[in-house]
């Protein structure tokens, strides 16, 4: 069976999985529906959240009054398909391997190209992810358990409420990487450098104190295991927006597919506020 | 019976306590022997160690191996008594309240001038000390316990080794604030940006990790109690040094007597590295 860079490195070539304007080439025709970790390295990988735009300012809002889970990397002009400040050639239609199209609160359909569905009242939303934030911890020598294991990251429903805004609104979810404690103070110094793609950690040790009764039952994602000198970090997690969106049940909203993410030109490293 | 802010207002008068110099002034002739903390508020204090030259290099190796717990902030010329990069006028001889004099790793006298004492081989070192950052943490509204009850920060020895060098090592001692996790978070970035007094936590949570048995019983200062809801966290702290000079035993020391530090004409923010 092919590995799963054996199948990106027969999709990208050699040289294509480092270039993102590629990467989204061989995406827009087709030829990668799968989950975008480990492609183009270094490169801001983004969220997508495209609404109408009678809720949009709502749901702008909704990110300015909890820029944790929901950082703004770009905001599209209505109807367009084009992103100019993530990348020259990016059409937000056919650029992401997969897409998830809900009405009403409900997944209706899962898609490679939304361009059958595409409405001139559409604005699009992309939303810092974790992978940067990663990244950033794994060069600076942080090991990632779940990464190391090829498993999803462990995601949390928590009981830290999220600033309304129209209607959406609703429970922050949390991801959860175990680390010891140098290294989660080290992880706190290095994702604030990082505001756009979560920041600093939301919450650190017991995961009672957050509404976590089960450390080994997560919401979303896979468990991990957290070892007996090791500590619980939690961050501001991306599913936070997706779980705003079920709660205001829009009759009609565009996500990405899990782990299907929009490949950027912007490099991690542009994102360090300092 | 007088506060000790009376006893302050009395010594240095109601401009005067906010005035370095001043401060400087009124220890020097012999207008207050007690403890600096809350004097001259918004600059820097330092902890006092004062070696013969032979032992110096070793010292400041040992510091420039350990900057966590033994931050240098000055070192003096050889039998000098000034120290013109913390404020112009310094006579390290007596402007500090208290000094304890060792020998041989024991203590011998406890005085509040050490001109009598004084050696033409001496070297002064300055390090930073935990009010500095205790202060950028109140002014973004954490909560001290230890402070708010008038109490001493508690401390510990741990089985965190430190990098020795010459006669100079030991383990490294902590001081312990609790707090709730989202200030444990803030307080990571916060002291991060001073290093010179300290920076980044060393541990937080499980104090048996860093070989402490029980966190009601602190080897220095006063127990502070940690609430169900918070978190413990770990400081390297300046009496790590003194430990080390027990460890190092050497013929002849002076340190400053505890809490008794010296004021310097630096601002805390002054030592904020962005």
């Amino acid at each position: 069976m092919e590995t799963v860079q054996e199948k990106a490195l027969a999709a990208f070539g050699a040289k294509g999985i480092d270039n993102p304007a590629h990467v989204r080439g061989v995406i827009r025709r087709g030829g990668w529906a799968t989950h975008t970790s480990g492609v183009a390295e270094g490169r801001v990988q983004g969220n997508l959240v495209i609404l109408p735009e009678a809720l949009a300012n709502d749901f702008l809002r909704y990110c300015q009054r909890n820029p944790k889970p929901c950082p703004v990397l770009a905001v599209s002009e209505v109807g367009q398909t084009a992103l100019p400040s993530l990348g020259a050639d990016i059409d937000i239609r056919t650029d992401l391997p997969m897409y998830r199209i809900w009405q009403h609160g409900e997944l209706m359909h899962e898609v490679a190209d939304v361009s059958s569905v595409w409405r001139a009242d559409l604005v699009t939303f992309v939303l810092g992810c974790s992978f940067s934030f990663e990244s950033a911890l794994q060069e600076v020598g942080i090991r990632l358990r779940h990464i190391e294991q090829g498993k999803n990251v462990a995601m949390y429903r928590t009981n830290i409420p999220t600033a309304p805004a129209g209607p959406f609104g609703g429970a922050m979810v949390v991801s959860m990487r175990p680390m010891r404690a140098a290294d989660a103070i080290r992880a706190v110094q290095v994702t604030s450098r990082f505001p756009d793609v979560h920041g600093a950690p939301v919450h650190i040790g017991d995961p009672a104190l957050i509404g976590i009764s089960d450390i080994n039952a997560p919401d979303y994602g896979d468990p991990v295991e957290v070892m007996p000198d090791e500590i619980p970090v939690f961050w501001a997690c991306g599913v936070t927006p997706q779980s705003a969106i079920l709660h205001a049940q829009p009759a009609f909203c565009i996500t990405h597919a899990p782990g299907c993410m929009l490949v950027t030109d912007l490099f991690n490293h542009q994102l360090a506020s300092f």
